[in-house]
């Protein structure tokens, strides 16, 4: 059997021989996730269902990151919840307070997932991991709460898409803008439970976080997963994050694709996302001139060393617009801190930015920089679905850290080598 | 005439002659506040009043300070509401954004407050300008709409008890200590409608920052306001902080009292505040085990750059205990930047804590930190009143910073020289 690399990953783990788009497999997994939104719901679903313990308290694992630090007297209800629950079940990976991170900025931070790895979480943007090379996908909190009794779950083999990228990026333009520039070509609903495969020469090119970035969207496409074989880079990044010995994985030649893809970067300008959906995708300079109220740095997207670094890059010695809120949360403690060390908080805070906690916060409408009617912001988030970031009547723009920058520094959505 | 601290100020600005207790005084205003939950309010009662400016653009002064970061659509929309009052009266002092910080630490580092001053906030913890020596209160959002637009208001001038601050301070015992054994003392209504007057040897130790914290707290004993003289160290202060050649103005010798209390702190403990009052004061030893669930170091009254360094000296080279969530708000940008500058932020985030932006947040149960059902914060904060930092059923402990982190450590309220 020539597998792509969802259906290797899939054999590998159900030990089926027969594991063609539309089979169905059951799957140990390797690890569930769930978040202070899902995880109340999962738990819930889990009791009702009879089970009274999980399935490995090394391998259940719960983040409190989505209205933390606590919101309201209702988030703060939830997360009280998920502690009381986690005590109960002794798990050995619950976040609450001052380790928390954004859930798929932490768990590979923390070698907690990796290359091979089948994974299910109560998160759509569970398909991060695709970028380390694990089958990785979001699944509803009913499924996450069985998941968490029984350690295994079923999946319908999805058909993969083979997504090719070709030719040079040039300055300012990185993973985001691929992945835009692809959401915007399949639409949001163009891989609509399907395996998104990363492939050609320029997969080389991008870091491990970049890969992670461009996942991180596959479920933007519509995609069940977003899949980066394991290379080299893969290998040496989880062995820097306690994963050491991770296996390289990818996809036999000569495997059934149902179809190809091919972006080629050359040429290709910044992207940006315009409203309501992640498909209305252009390139910068053809946007005129769209002026903001508000500039979002951060999430598990674009909350990475390497997205703080590209920010600051563009910040360091300027003055955010007077208008515009500059919001920039890096995504763990651990990011929180080596930009401290390398000084790019001090960037960001010398060009008037806020620099909050790590929390998903304004991505999902959470707390933290929410919008008002008519108001209008650029974000490195991942949706812009119409009152994403808050009022009905706000606007989402998605953009590569380098546009929200540029856009906060002149107050209108701008090409970072403009300024 | 001899005067008292507030009535010498009342006097010079009211031009009276007669400003003796229970005399109804018209005054000319040196600034009028409000914040992102009050300034609607008194906007629209200047709108009600059919008054269409304000009296001074400088003068009038909002900080959106409460529920920011935007934590959902109503407090966006109230931020909203604020910035397009501001830019059309076209204010001076209008802060959004990344330029906020907690109103009462900001508009003294900024010098727009400064001594012999009369200012009316839309704010309760208006009073922390006694600090500085000026008359400083807390009015009601339609008071303040007045006040936006005429530029004065009316006062009963109030009686004036003597605060006489002697004896030597214990380590780990100062302003915040001293304050809540005064409001164990007289109470929550003890000072109602009465100005306290700082006096006796101790002042002159105390910093202007610490002075703050006392005056910043009156309110909690009913006071109208609570008054240091300005000396040497306000002068020094208000210079170094964009108010060069400020007066040093202090009562009148023989001036009548309506009573004296004195304070002796030689082998004073640090003090806390029980819930669910900030009379209800003991000294730390006597609590017994109080675990606590969150630690809050910040605010108007605890959130300066002394109170940090207050709480890293204790945290530095520690961890917060594992079920304790230390969050830490730097109360102002040039706080937060200087605590980074000495390398504050570090200590905390290496202690496990959250550092967030400047922000009112949890102190008033808005966000950043609210409890749940069952959990108990000690906090640096000036109110425990029942659900104050989120449920009905969570408990709010008051202390200094110190208290504040060494309880972090433990997860129990703890004296400082027991970590």
């Amino acid at each position: 059997m020539r597998r792509t690399l969802a259906e290797k990953i899939l054999a590998l783990h159900s030990g089926e021989e027969d594991v063609t788009p539309g089979r169905i497999v059951r799957c140990p997994l390797t690890l569930v996730l769930a978040n202070d939104i899902t995880a109340p719901l999962a738990i819930k679903a889990m009791a009702k269902m009879g089970a009274d313990t999980v399935f490995d308290r090394e391998k259940v694992v719960i983040v409190c990151d989505h209205f933390t630090p606590n919101k309201d007297i209702d988030s703060a209800e939830q997360v009280k919840f998920c502690r009381e629950f986690a005590v109960k079940m002794g798990l050995m990976n619950y976040f609450e307070g001052g380790n928390v991170g954004v859930e798929h900025a932490l768990l590979p931070e923390l070698g907690l997932v990796g290359p091979g790895d089948v994974i299910v979480g109560g998160d759509s943007h569970t398909c991060t991991y695709g970028g380390l090379g694990a089958f990785a996908t979001g699944l509803g909190s009913t499924d996450i709460g069985a998941a968490m009794a029984l350690g295994e779950t079923w999946f319908k083999v999805p058909p993969t898409i083979k997504v090719i990228l070709t030719g040079t990026l040039a300055p300012f333009v990185g993973a985001k803008d691929l992945m835009l520039k692809l959401i915007g070509m399949l639409g949001v609903s163009g891989a609509l439970y399907k395996a998104l495969e990363f492939t050609g020469p320029l997969c080389a090119e991008l870091s491990v976080e970049g890969r992670m970035t461009m996942a991180n969207m596959a479920i933007e496409a519509g995609g069940k997963v977003g899949l980066f074989a394991s290379d080299e880079k893969t290998v040496a990044y989880a062995a820097a994050h306690h994963r050491p010995g991770a296996p390289m994985l990818a996809a036999d030649p000569g495997a059934a694709y149902e179809r190809e893809v091919e972006i080629d970067a050359t040429g290709m300008s910044p992207q940006v996302a315009c409203p309501h959906l992640p498909d209305n995708v252009r390139p910068v300079e053809e946007l005129g001139d769209i002026a903001i109220h508000q500039a979002v740095i951060g999430s598990c997207t674009n909350g990475r060393i390497e997205d703080l670094r590209a920010a600051a890059a563009i910040l360091k010695g300027k003055k955010a617009a007077k208008n515009v809120r500059l919001i920039i949360l890096p995504a763990t403690p651990a990011i929180w801190k080596q930009a401290l060390a390398e000084g790019l908080l001090e960037t960001f805070m010398d060009c008037g930015a806020i620099v909050g906690p790590p929390t998903c916060g304004p991505c999902l409408g959470g707390h933290m920089g929410i919008l008002a009617g008519g108001e209008r912001a650029i974000a490195t988030t991942n949706r812009n679905f119409k009152g994403r970031m808050g009022s009905l009547d706000s606007e989402v723009y998605l953009a590569s850290p380098a546009v929200a920058a540029a856009s906060a520094l002149t107050g209108v959505i701008t090409h970072p080598a403009a300024v």
